[in-house]
């Protein structure tokens, strides 16, 4: 029996009598929503393809499912999200940034979320890591410092919400050129941008002001505003717009059940 | 008139008169390491490629030479490495990662250092992202709050060096495999193995013991051992081993000369 919840089918998919081949292990966070996003992304741009069926699996923290040998199996650092994906022989692929790599490998053979031209691709992967040697893991501690940690450290937050907004300048730096038309890489929409965009999204509960970067604010927007986006934040579940209140109650919840980065 | 150091020709090429056509922009820190050992490893798996010869310009933090317009025009993000290639019409590439993939891709044909196998090419991303999401930055943060924060703070010192070790015993997980034979991925030294050395080898710097973890241990003592390792590690400038005393004057030099990450 498995250990983990039964696998669920994205409303997306919801009428279709076609298997999953894709298998997303995945929580509603940041990194979770990267696959999601894409995966629903090129549903929309390939809408035929048999192998982009996929269904995801909600792993419980609370449950410590990311941690069970079936899971280090998928994953060996214990962490979500993972892919099984079974259109290559059950291959596994973790880390968020290397799922979405895999999947536009495999699934855009016509480029439309991803480069053909070689330094088009490289100008990607460094936007890529970028995003998840920077922005990610910064802006993950400053959650932590800010929202999570049990002991308040003054030096903490501010050390983490500085480095996120000098972080979001470098992106406001690119994405007001008049040449990027508002994308980070080649003039459009990419798996660049779904890299980091969900990071981005989070800004408030770092803690960090978007205001001083209308250039990233104006990029969110018209993110947001893409009808696979919208489906992709919702799997596994659609984090609803908190009140102020609701946000503090959400973050002593959180502190309560800490464990690392979960 | 260059607002850099005049570049330098590395040992490898001390008697070649062919003209550089990468060029690196580097310090000898984890993440500047990375690229120079690539790209001896490289020289010396196609010693007759002209393509390969490079130089390097010592970049200088003192000067804050990272934070020059010149330097930004390279790499938006202000850090080191950044790489020039003037094979490909004067391509920029930043973040080290990024730099190791494009190497790879465009100089190692014959798969020596990577993989041509679509599921291993995965593997080795995988693990590539691992290290530049987890082992970099919480390393880094080790680093900063047990030698450079001007605040002696305990939470954040055993908060990122206990997160550390934890990302060495996924590291020692892997390599223990009989069928890892001792590298990540493939069962060979790869960039995989690149990519996340120079961090571990800077263990002690970050006050994480290493002996728990065994196979992590013979691992690195077989990548210090390759001479074309050697000759990356000397780029720009070779560490020498410190005694306590000095690593520790060495520290305090770090913290009066403290700016974010540099």
């Amino acid at each position: 029996m498995s250990p983990f919840p039964a696998a669920e089918t994205p409303e997306s998919f919801a009428s279709s009598n076609l298997p999953p081949k894709l298998h997303l292990y995945t929580v509603g966070t940041p990194n979770g929503y990267k696959p999601s996003i894409l995966l629903e992304e090129l549903h929309e741009a390939y809408p035929d393809n048999p192998a982009l069926v996929y269904d995801y699996i909600p792993i419980r923290f609370s449950e410590t499912d990311q941690k069970k040998p079936e899971f280090l199996a998928i994953n060996p650092n214990g962490r979500i999200p993972a892919l099984v994906d079974d259109n290559a022989g059950g291959h596994n692929v973790w880390e968020s940034a290397s799922i979405l790599l895999w999947l536009v490998e495999n699934y855009d053979k016509e480029f439309k979320l991803s480069f053909e031209d070689p330094k088009e691709r490289s100008q990607a992967l460094s936007w890529i890591f970028f995003a998840h040697g920077g922005v990610g893991p910064m802006q993950g501690q400053a959650n932590h410092f800010f929202r999570y940690a049990p002991e308040k450290i003054p030096y903490g937050i501010k050390r983490y919400q500085e480095e996120t907004a000098r972080l979001y300048s470098v992106l406001e730096d690119q994405l007001k050129k008049p040449e990027s038309k508002g994308w980070l890489v080649g003039g459009k929409f990419s798996v660049a941008d779904i890299n980091v965009f969900p990071w981005v999204r989070s800004h408030a509960w770092a803690g960090v002001d978007i205001s001083p970067f209308p250039s990233v604010a104006k990029w969110l927007e018209a993110i947001e505003s893409r009808p696979a986006v919208f489906k992709g934040l919702g799997v596994p579940t659609r984090g609803k717009k908190l009140t102020k209140e609701e946000e503090d109650a959400k973050a002593a919840e959180a502190r309560k059940n800490f464990a690392f980065q979960k």
